[in-house]
């Protein structure tokens, strides 16, 4: 049984103030807290007795069973899920030399949790292991996110930093997507380099802009065409992405 | 200033029962309402004077000053516009015929209206001129789908209708992504065909999936990787949209 004020610890995790106090995340459903459950230390996993006996493997601090009707009230799903579990945040190192001859992506104010969240499973796709969050953007940990994430969260690592300071310290190619940018398709792609991926909003801020190296452009088809004036921040990282890839299968 | 009915109505069109009874969908804020009043039939201009006088091109059938209180009872986002309006469906004629010769989407029961949103704005992007949703896709006219394709609603046809009926009558390719389908990269790309879009949880439907001609996979990276079982739809999407559309330009 769940007592009144876990109840209300595990709600409080949808907001990024007692995040931020507890140093836990919260992911709900099977699929989610099996996938990250290897990855982080599992705090609490509240769960009906039925979803605990299948999953003996799943080791946490503690275990706490719990009716449908309590995993109802703790939830912050529409639709309540048999196991609610709650992780610690990881602590990364971060050093810029980490870099080196890989790609990297980074948000320059992103706001959306679910755009994140995808764009941390896209990056588990396509190999990139570590993505750069300027301060200002959305929590990782936003449930939101974390769901939108499908597990990717387990894999990839998400360091907030002061970007324009990582893009002065580091020396390699720092590419964005601008209307005025280069067509990718006729522009060299190199192996190491930081993907920008600006506001939904704004773009890429003027800050980050002058460090840029290399704009992009995605075409759009026909050229020329009259057309929706960008793409989707997490869809023009997807296109980006697998050209970057495709160059180098090559 | 609005009556209740009147407010009472704009509210209703939030959902899909009230948009079919009367024909008509909404669309909120400055950009969005400007973008699709060239293409639309406006029945309802509700917005605050300063915004009506500065837009005195744009025209309705009814325009309905209204103060910002007003207009945030009516609407229905969390951060209110200044203006709100209401357009007729338009009726899009369909023949199997006019896919001829030319790239489509079809949507086999996405859900999401998110999803749904970002894929009509990257098709608009990359000159694909209609979208075939099954009749059991989430409604493009729920306000969060016509919110997300940022005015590529009014350059995109979207057509609801039996998907399996259509695949059947049409002559041309029809692809899909799966796991075990053949590297896109070694695949030919016809110039036309249609691109299957699977449900978010349950991808391609068996029944669809019969009348895929060729499925095509999207390489992980590095190949073999243990990665995140899938991507996006939205995000898959658009990288298969710009691998054709990259081809072509060759």
């Amino acid at each position: 049984m769940l007592s009144k004020n876990q109840i209300k610890f595990i709600q409080s995790l949808q907001q990024k103030k007692y995040r931020n106090e507890s140093g836990c995340f919260i992911a709900e459903g099977n699929k989610l807290v099996t996938d990250l459950a290897p990855a982080f230390d599992c705090e609490w996993l509240v769960a009906t007795d039925d979803w605990l006996s299948a999953h003996s493997d799943v080791k946490a601090n503690l275990i706490l069973p719990a009716s449908k009707d309590e995993l109802a009230k703790a939830s912050g799903l529409t639709t309540p899920q048999d196991v609610i579990a709650i992780f610690k945040k990881p602590e990364y190192q971060f050093s810029p030399s980490d870099l080196k001859g890989k790609l990297t992506l980074a948000s320059d104010h992103i706001q959306d949790p679910g755009n994140l969240g995808t764009i941390i499973r896209l990056a588990d796709w396509f190999g990139i292991e570590q993505i750069i969050c300027s301060t200002d953007t959305v929590d990782l940990y936003n449930p939101k996110t974390v769901q939108s994430t499908m597990g990717a969260l387990a894999r990839v690592k998400v360091h907030y930093l002061p970007l324009a300071e990582v893009l002065k310290q580091t020396q390699i190619p720092v590419f964005g997507t601008f209307l005025d940018g280069e067509d990718m398709y006729n522009t060299d792609l190199t192996e190491e380099g930081i993907i920008i991926m600006g506001n939904e909003g704004n773009g890429i801020s003027p800050e980050i802009e002058t460090l840029v190296t290399k704009k992009l452009y995605i075409p759009n088809f026909p050229e020329g065409r009259e057309t929706s004036e960008s793409l989707n921040v997490a869809i023009a990282t997807s296109i980006i992405c697998a050209e970057f890839r495709r160059r180098m299968r090559k």
